[in-house]
């Protein structure tokens, strides 16, 4: 049996209930891989240790008997804890105590979830970036926004953790760090306790290191008895359209790499891949995903704005005078560029059941002054279909560079089985 | 001129700027009508008079200059302020005090504009009811969520106050309380800072006296230099679709006489009115919203539910167990007809500028025990189009009857334009 640290959810949730491993155990273990490696990685702002244990020993006593029952989760720090501070990364919230759970925790709790503490993020999850390290190399950036759920993900320090997307921000770290990140369809999961950037694109997302774990955590965030607790094993041939995107040209060979050694590999197993173009419009689609950011961060945080400003990084104060600049009319004309390139989308999928595309430009790169570039995500977002990247290449430089799996909106649970099918393929 | 309390904001504010009115009287002037007023009507959970006295001092100095310099406002208790309590109507967050301002107590703040204090909601904008009584005849509703914003506003207390709507919490009680209750398009403004309860359809809206201040308000929140401050003046014909709705038959012949009366204003003064219809299956969209809002609501208010189910009233929380029942097949089923829905009513709107239709069944019911049916706003809130509610007819009890102009998805400003010039035939 590997290191309790190293189980999956999935794993570890069924080694607790057929008792044979302990909460305690569990989350002892990630807490002493913690205490190891938390100074070269820096993945937390917040470690609850006698909260999780106590919350163990409850589980071991047989007080809480569900899916989740026993398994470690991390938060990532935009997100409210009723019994953790919550600072949204930034030092205007520092020590900042909410009123409650945000919904996302109170149904891993309810679910017998255990938070072990909370997660670095970005500043407000923009690019201001925390002091996470990459988990295999601290030179490089671990990603963000969710910076601190990718690198303790793929550190082992845990098998779950929240992420929040809003451009790129679960699908970059993730892909970096090695680790299976998924961005749901726009919309499916609460937002209620979570820090708004722009309410046209915030999005719950997890960070795992398998499939099977990322629809585990989803059956219990919707909490409905027709979501499947795990994928549904599917095999079969499955029509994959391989998109480049108009942003091909600026990934680095690893990420054409991972791409095309991944289509290979889908194609040698028996699926039908073939190239997948988008409507030629589509490449505005990044700058159309700024515009309405920058209008709505401004509005969003018109509180911070006002009360705060000094205490803003320039990078993000930079953004809140654009989005102050923007005329009305300007920010409405993105809203309908975008809504329409949704409705064409569904075109897009006629021939295909799922997309494969890059997840960011290349390994994470050196320095911890930024956390990367959200180009290869920005366009998914603003069109709220589903996403989960998967990891499996390595770069020249050691690193993770994943890819993609694109689901039509609204077909997340498909999409899941999905990626569960070629998550083997993938890592080969 | 009238009594302080009686005038407009964008009167106020001018008087103000002119220096024909202290920002300080004025606020004395809603301060004196609320304690001659506030033992009948509740509209109240706080009231900030040192507060608001000295912000008024501070205009009066001459150091703020903006919109709202010197504008008292009155903000529903869903929304959050750092300087006074905010108890989202339910007692388990009594004397709860949130780490900022919502994003639209800023915005407004930063304009110039005063918050009095918080006004009454029913429990978490759903139906369990505040105290607040009809200013007109404390045995009736004055209709709810946004009850204490609608009484205060109509009963003269503060000539704007913030209301919002997921299902008819706008449209409703300002239809009852005789004023203005815009409800803008989906998404318009920021919702940050403002306690969840169904994300597809929570929206941000404002009760006044007058469009003029409906706009100056919405100016405000949008802050961009291309969003008048005031309605444009026009002329003109407007083709206006009178949309009697499939429920027209629940509602009381005052509602009919009011529509109906609106319509034939409308006519004489050289409009061209014709009936509008919907398309067949628009009837379904009720239970439609009832079951998303369900499913929502159960999800945004896990923590509620998990840590303090006890303090819920019985009818939230049956509402909450009717979302926790529901397959999330059934859920997306719902989404999907509403997104259906969405892209059938620009086509209705192929030959009106505008349509004219209910705001609610009829005169506001007696008693306090429930804030009536938000039947004649659900479908509209689901459409996401922008509506206004127009007072101007009397019910048999003596009690207003409003009604709806309703425009296509983002005309915001051209629908307030026209309801400015609609409002004078509306008012007789």
């Amino acid at each position: 049996m590997a290191s309790h640290n190293e189980l999956g959810a999935a794993e570890a949730a069924r080694a607790i209930r057929d008792k044979k491993l302990s909460a305690e155990a569990l989350v002892q273990s990630c807490l002493d891989r913690i205490a190891q490696r938390e100074s070269v990685v820096g993945a937390w702002t917040h470690l609850d240790r006698d909260g999780a244990l106590a919350a163990a020993r409850r589980v071991d006593r047989g007080e809480v008997a569900s899916p989740l029952a026993g398994v470690p989760i991390g938060v990532k720090d935009l997100i409210d804890t009723v019994d953790m501070p919550t600072g949204y990364g930034s030092p205007i919230y520092s020590g900042h105590r909410p009123g409650w759970d945000a919904a996302c925790v109170a149904l891993v709790r309810r679910a017998g979830g255990i938070v072990l503490g909370k997660t670095v993020t970005t500043e407000f999850a923009v690019f201001f970036p925390g002091k996470t390290a990459h988990p295999l190399n601290p030179k490089h950036t671990p990603g963000g926004s969710s910076s601190g759920s990718a690198a303790a993900v793929g550190d082992r320090m845990v098998p779950i953790a929240f992420g929040t997307q809003t451009a790129a921000s679960v699908t970059r770290p993730s892909s970096f760090c090695g680790v299976v990140g998924y961005k749901p369809t726009f919309g499916a999961f609460s937002l209620a306790g979570i820090k708004s950037l722009s309410n046209s694109f915030d999005t719950l997302g997890t960070i795992t290191r398998s499939v099977a774990d990322t629809q585990l955590i989803r059956s219990v965030l919707l909490g409905a008895s027709d979501v499947p607790a795990s994928p549904p094993a599917r095999s079969g041939t499955l029509r994959i359209g391989l998109c480049r995107t108009p942003w091909w040209k600026e990934a680095q060979p690893a990420t054409h790499e991972a791409v095309e050694k991944a289509a290979a590999r889908f194609a040698k197993a028996g699926h039908k891949v073939s190239e997948a173009t988008l409507p030629l419009e589509f490449d505005q689609l990044v700058e159309t995903h700024k515009a309405i950011m920058a209008f709505e961060a401004t509005r969003n945080l018109a509180d911070e704005y006002a009360r705060n400003a000094v205490q803003l990084s320039r990078q993000l104060a930079t953004i809140l005078d654009q989005g102050a600049a923007m005329p009305f009319a300007g920010y409405r004309a993105a809203l309908d560029r975008a809504e329409a390139a949704r409705r064409k989308m569904s075109g897009v999928f006629e021939n295909f059941d799922c997309l494969l595309a890059p997840s960011a430009p290349g390994e994470a790169p050196v320095g911890l002054g930024a956390t990367g570039d959200p180009v290869f995500s920005r366009m998914w977002t603003l069109l709220y279909v589903p996403s989960v990247t998967l990891p499996g290449h390595t770069g020249p430089q050691g690193l993770p560079v994943g890819v993609q799996i694109i689901a039509p909106q609204g077909e997340d649970d498909r999409m899941l089985a999905m990626a569960a099918q070629l998550e083997p393929l993938v890592k080969g």
